[in-house]
Parts: structure tokens; sequence; C-alpha cells
């Protein structure tokens, strides 16, 4: 029987096999943004139960897997933005994950995350089973400089104020006794704004996580390493932290100037 | 405070950034195989006190996982081949999933697997929580032809034999009492054929999936489907089945038409 | 000076520089398809005075430049089909030119062909000088199989009939006295097979270069090489030749098996 | 015969040949380079007698070339460098020429180069005529910052330097009466600085072409515009040059400061 196999072996080509895999890499020296997106999350939501507009504890495990992101990549990752179920984790400029090459890049990432969003489910819904596999789909895309990597950043969080708009008016709509068609159709070309007053929606008070996404990044620590016990390495000081704020206007940024300092 | 953020809303331009997103689409009318790679699973193999060469149970939850695969993207998935810690699936020709977009393909697809890897750990390795998040890498590449298609396959399974010739002459010189180290000296620039013999390995005895890999398709079943008590849908007689078996040869393509006939 | 000057010379590093550079490459084993383009056409024959609706001398220039083609690109470019300001080559599934990287291949085409067009103007337009350099763009596309290869020539070739019945019908109205735009508005979303008839144009009667388009490819010769005198080299009995012929049907390519014979 | 071809028509689907086009973008907001490169130029140089290590007339008509492709494309094209039979075009980072697809940039560029290599080939090779076409092939890269662009020029122009080094040492060798072969041994591996000093070469008496290159870009002229007779539109002033400077430095730079200015 082996004989027969081993004859085989001899006319496989590997180098032929091989000439048809492509790399496509990421331009260096560019910010390597990879966008992950939940999979038919509509269903998903509904099915896992999740409160509507906003499930905290959903959005609870997005942050935490985000938070894990950064730790385990990094050399790389230096900040994520996360808004419903999406997140977008910005690679600096100067990484050189993967030699840049884009399909190993996403799959790595989106494969980490979801093997995580998995893992810590039962902590965020310890009464409720998963009751099949949730998945994501990821891309990458490059910015060639800061400043339009922060108009990425500005736009995320424009859409996610938005959409958080939209889905508290729709969803009061529906607490007050319409049908979703019904809300859709009133929501439909209307000035969120005003619609925001005119349903009486105390905006501002809703948790600032809705209101503005989560944002993940280093914190760099304060630099008086007094009395480090277990001698750890540089930057032992450092940890990952969340915030919900805006960072569209210039402040998060002069007061995080470390972010995205290129680290060439 | 609202009243800033509004007036920042009008400065970002979707369009702007959307036009650096851009669309690396694969050939249509080519055979696209994605193959999915543990990261860093040579540690994640020790951590996790898997049997050594072949972990039976690894084996078997990585075919859950495919099976799954085939399950959830069934218009599209018509065959997958496993070995080890990889598994490449093939798409048909004329499959059109996600507009044939490489990083929604492969993205989608190592996720939903990864999921199921780690809703389902738990019934392969009972004993044995996870300690850390597993995850994969993933490619894609096109075959404009089934010949090539075919070739890539052999080119995988004889891969399959190689490393568990090598691995089974590995772990038995381990277990004699040599070092690691020793046992890789002893087989750099052996001979494997010759080896196993010298280590009196009886090779055809070791388990099939160990020596084959796992092939995964669609039965069509049988087409008499006299009476469908539940009036299932045309199609409904196909199921998803895994044999190890040699996919080098013509017997088994042969033997199984349906499952490179293009569609189109 | 000097001294300055070499001083710089160490601080720059080609590695980085060149780590910018990228090679979109062709799928092995697929047909290429490297299709030109006259840029701003319409006012370059207007300006040499280019014969309405179709000028044999221009069409012959063109034909003379892709002949030219086959001979300097005679191991891969194996069929040719042009119309218009337009010219298809096909290169052979099995072709390493340059190794098929797309930008080397597209480029060195368009700017031989533009070189030849130059240089050969004069034997075709004795009477007219080159006002201002006449240029092409070019793009490359590949097909994964000899059928559909087939669908894409036959499209062009569908194009020129049609584009051919427009213009022809176009001119004739303009020659009677219609301004261009009345003629336009005359064409608009008319049957053209209709308006030829209505027009007595008597279609089959013009010249079959501008109804059927031209193909040049190798004539194989026959195979009795007696007695060559400088005793040439294998093949030289091959040359190129051009005919006007329907390329749609399969008349054609049953007459010249070899054309599309893959030399793997 | 017609009702045949009519027929036909109909089974060609031009959706379906054209969806394998693709378009390769390249990056918003990066500075494009197009490099060009003379095919095979080492025989064509020789056939056509080109003097040895420099030819005057052959770089003049490079440069001529180059001013034309500024003046074609002269919304995009802000700054070229020359040598040899190279050259590099630079596009505003802000370009959007063919919507920045590379087949159509590259593919045209080169074709117009070459197209008017021909045409003005008599004016700087009289007594010569062409005994066959000249070609070139190009490519793109990209360039996300003004920095790494002046790395890109400087990379060139170190280049230009160290061949120029060499020819101007290997020429005078086999003057010298070594064969080709002895000479390029006796440079195998020297300094160049001191070869050059060995050979007794006034190197700084070498023409400046020869030794920086060439830097073509557009003057814009002074800024007083007083009585503009045909009341032409703003940059009418402008006018292209070429310069044979250093472009490594920053003085060439400051002196310039509109080169590379960003129009956005």
């Amino acid at each position: 029987e082996l004989g027969e196999f081993v004859e085989e072996i001899n006319i496989v080509k590997p180098e032929f096999v091989r000439s048809f895999e492509f790399e496509s890499k990421l331009m260096p020296c560019t910010w390597i943004v990879v966008r992950l997106d939940g999979c038919h999350f509509h269903r998903f939501s509904e099915i896992h139960e999740f409160v509507k507009p906003n499930d905290e504890r959903a959005l609870n495990l997005m942050n935490t897997c985000a938070m894990a992101m950064l730790e385990e990549f990094q050399q790389d990752i230096i900040f994520a933005y996360g808004v419903s179920d999406e997140y977008s984790f910005i690679l600096n400029s100067s990484s050189n994950l993967y030699q840049r090459r884009a399909s190993k890049i996403i799959s790595a990432m989106v494969s980490f995350f979801t093997s995580m969003y998995v893992m810590r489910w039962k902590d965020f819904f310890p009464q409720k089973q998963l009751n099949y596999p949730p998945y994501f789909d990821a891309r990458a895309v490059c910015y060639p400089s800061r400043n339009i990597l922060r108009d990425y950043l500005s736009w995320r969080q424009v859409d996610c104020h938005i959409n958080n708009q939209y889905n508290t008016c729709f969803w009061k709509l529906v607490a007050s006794g319409k049908s979703k068609r019904e809300a859709q159709e009133s929501l439909k070309g209307a000035q969120l704004q005003k619609k925001v007053e005119e349903l009486a929606i105390d905006y501002n008070k809703l948790q600032i996580m809705f209101r503005q996404g989560s944002s993940v990044f280093w914190d760099e620590g304060n630099n008086i390493v007094a009395h480090q016990e277990n001698g750890g390495s540089t930057g032992s000081n450092r940890k990952v932290v969340i915030e919900h704020c805006d960072i569209i206007g210039s402040t998060f940024w002069l007061e995080h100037p470390n972010i995205l300092n290129e680290k060439q």
C-alpha cells in the first residue's frame, strides 16, 4: 500500500503549487487600522436577548476582548476604538507585525478576538449559554498620516453618536407601543437631534459608554518606579486602560501625546 | 457639551476616509483555498498537554470544527482537508461568497472556525480548561483548474505523510531515552522510510487518521427520497461526512464525482 | 565639494526606500490579455485628418505594430485582436514573461507598440507629419480558461460590429447634411440593424477589416522544411499573419488548433 | 451571413467578461513615483553608437522627453529626476490622475514618453536613423511622506554618482588598452573614490549633468504679473526648467519650497 503512495509523493511539485500564493503587504510607515465587525449580529443579539438599544454586558465583553488584544499584540496595537459589535485596532506606523502581510494580520487578529469573546462569554452572560458560534469579519485599511488616522477615528465616533441617537429614539418609540415598522417610518429622514427632544429623551443622562463608545490604550504610568519588587523590565508600569471620551477634538490627544507618537 | 460635538460632526468627511479602503477580489471562476493554521500551537499543545506525536482528541476537535464550517458555508465550501493544526477549505469555483472579497472570506472563516473550536473544546478535553485563547491565521489562494487544485491537495497530503513519519520517529527516539536535541540530530537528513524500519515502527498499524489526514465533504445520499416525513427541501439528504483516505490518486475522485463538479 | 556629497551617500538606505516597492504578479496558468487603447484619439484622429468612420491607413498602421509585437514577444504573445485604436494581446497561459509582473508586462508592451507606431507613421501617412506624440494606455486581465478567453475575444468582436454599425450610420447621416448633434439624436436608442437598412447602407459590401476587426497570429507553415539554406532554427517557418474573420464561432479555432493549445 | 453573427452577439455577456478586470488603485494622499527604465538599452546604445560612458545627445533627448511629460501631465507631475536611461516622475500627493489607477498611470506615462523619444530622436541624432524601436518599462511606487520621498530621490542620485564613477573608470581603463573583461576585473570590489584618483581622473571637471543627473521642475516665475496682455490665467508664468544640482542636501528644497508643497 505504502509503495504506491511513496511513488505519488514524487510527482507532487510544491514550488509549482506555491507559485499561486500571493502576499498583499500593507505599505510601510502608514497607520494600519484593522476593523472587526460582528457577522449576523442582529440575529445573534436577538437570540441571546441583548438589551436594546445598548446591552452593557455585551459592550463590556467586547471591551474585555479589545483590552486583551492590546496585551497580546503589545508591540503593535497602540489604540482601539469600539462601538456596538464593531472594534477598530490601530497599529503603529512603525509596526512590522507579520512583515505587514495583510491576510496574516487580519486573520490572526480576528481569530484571537473571537477566541477571547467565546472564552469570556460566560463571565458576562452567566445565565445564558451560547446557542451557536458568534463570528466576526475584519478588514485592514492604511492611513499615511496621523491627521488622516484621526479623521478615521472621528468618523467612527460620529457614527457611534448618530446610531445611538437613532437607536435610542427607535426603541423609545417601540416601548411606547409602536411597531418596529412604524418606529422606522417615523424616523425616516428625521432630524435626530429634534426627535431626541420631541421624545423627551434626556440624552446626556445616557451612559457615556453608549454615547461616546470605548477607547482602549496604554497608560504609561508615572515614571517614578521606586522599589519594584520583582525587578520587572522597562515598561512594566504600562497598563491597558479604557475610557469613554471625545476623541474627535484635540483635548484627548494633547493629554495623551504618546499614543500617536511614531516610535521610529 | 453636545453643541460642540455636533459642530465637529460636520467636519468629518466619510467619503474621504473611505477612499483609503481597498478590496482585493479573488479571481472569478477559480477554486479558492482558504488555509487555516494554528498560531503558536507548538506552545499551545504543550501547555494543554497534547499527546505526541498525534493527539486524537485535538484532531477530532479540529475535524468537528471543519464539519461545522461546511454546514455554515454550505453553498460555498465543497471540500476540506486537515492535518495537525492546519485545515484547508475549498470553495467552489462558482462561489460568489462575499463577492469574493479576500479579507471578508478569510476573516469570517477563521473567526467562525475559532469560535467553534473554543465552544467545543470542553467536549474533547473535559478535564482540561483552556488556559488562554487559541487562535489561527488564514490565507487564501486561487487555483485556475481542477487539476492544479488536486495538485494542491496532494501537496498537503504528502506533507501530512512526511511530517507524520518524522514525528513518529522523533517521539519514538525520545521515548527510548534520547533528548529532543539528540532525536533531532539523529533524524537530520535521514531517509525517513528507512528510519521507520530501523526503529521497528509498524507504520501501517498507526491510526489511518494520523497517516492520511482528514477529508470532509458532502455525501449526497441516495437519490431515492421516497417518503420524506417533514417534506424537507431538495438536498435535505446531503450530509457532511469525514473520511481518512488517499486523495492523491484518482480513485477517491472517481468515486465522488460531484465534489469537484463545477456548478456553473 | 565632493566630500560633503560622499558623506550624504552614507545616510541613504536603499533597502528602506525599496521596501515600498510592490509587485503585482499575474496568476500563473491563466491567459493574460493586455489591451491597449489610444489616449485622446478622438482629438488625435481629427487633427491628423483620419477618414471617417474608418481610416484604412490608420488601421494598417495599428496592424503593423501588432504584427511587430508578436515578433518581439514571440515566446509569449500567441494572438492579437484589434479594432479602431484598440488592440488586445493574448499571452500564453504558460508564459513567464517578466515573471508575470503586471507593471513590467503592461509598460514594456505599450511602450514597444507606441515606439513602433511613431517610427512607422510616415509609411502610412507620408503626407502628414505627426503634430504631437500619440500615446496609449494599457491594462492586463487574466482569464482562467480557454473558454472564458474566447468569451473575451467574442466580446471585443461584437463591440467592433456594434461600433462599426453605429459609426457607419452616424457618418452617413452627417454626409447627408445633418449636424453631428442631429445624427447623434437620430441614433439614440435606435436598433442599429434597422437603421443600416433604412439608410440604404450595403453593410456586407463594407471592407471586411472594418466589419470584423483584425486578428494577428502565428502561421506555423508546412512542416516539410526540406533544404533550408541558412540552416535556420526550428520554427523558422513560422510567420506572423493577419486575417479579418469571425473569431466568435468555432470554425476559426478549429482551423487553427495550435493557437490556444497550451504549451505546458 | 450576418444573421448568424447577430445571433452570436446575444450569447456574449460583457458583465461576465468584465468581472475579471481588477483595478489596483494607488493609496490617496501619498507621493507617487513612476520610474521609467530603458529595456535592453545596453544593446540599443551600442547599435546606435552612444558615446561612453555618457552620451550627451542621448541624455538631452531623455531630458527633452521629461520636460514634455511635465507639460502634458501638468496638474500632476511636480518633479522629475533622470540619469542614464532612467527617469523618475513624482506625482503630487494630492493628484487624482486617472483616479490613481496604477495600470493607467504607468501605461499612459511610459507611452507618452516613448512617443516623444522616437519623435524627437532625429533632432538629437540627425546622422543616425533608428534601427529598431526603443522601449521602456515602468513601475509605480508610493511614499507616504515628503521625507521618505526625498530619501527616494537621494537614493537615485547616489546611484547616479556611484555608476558614473564606475563607468568613468571603466571606460578610461578600456581607453588605456585593457579589454572590457580586464577593466571589469580591475574594478571588482575596488573603492571607486581611490580608483578615480589612481586613474588621474579629474572627476569634478566632468560635465555636471553626468555627475548629478537632471532635475526637471516648474519654475513659478516672478510673482509680479503686472500687465499680462492676453489676460492669461494664474500660473501662466510657470515654465518647466532643468537643473543639474545636488538634490540630497536641503539647500535645493529650501530654495524651491513650492515643489513639494502639498496642494491640498
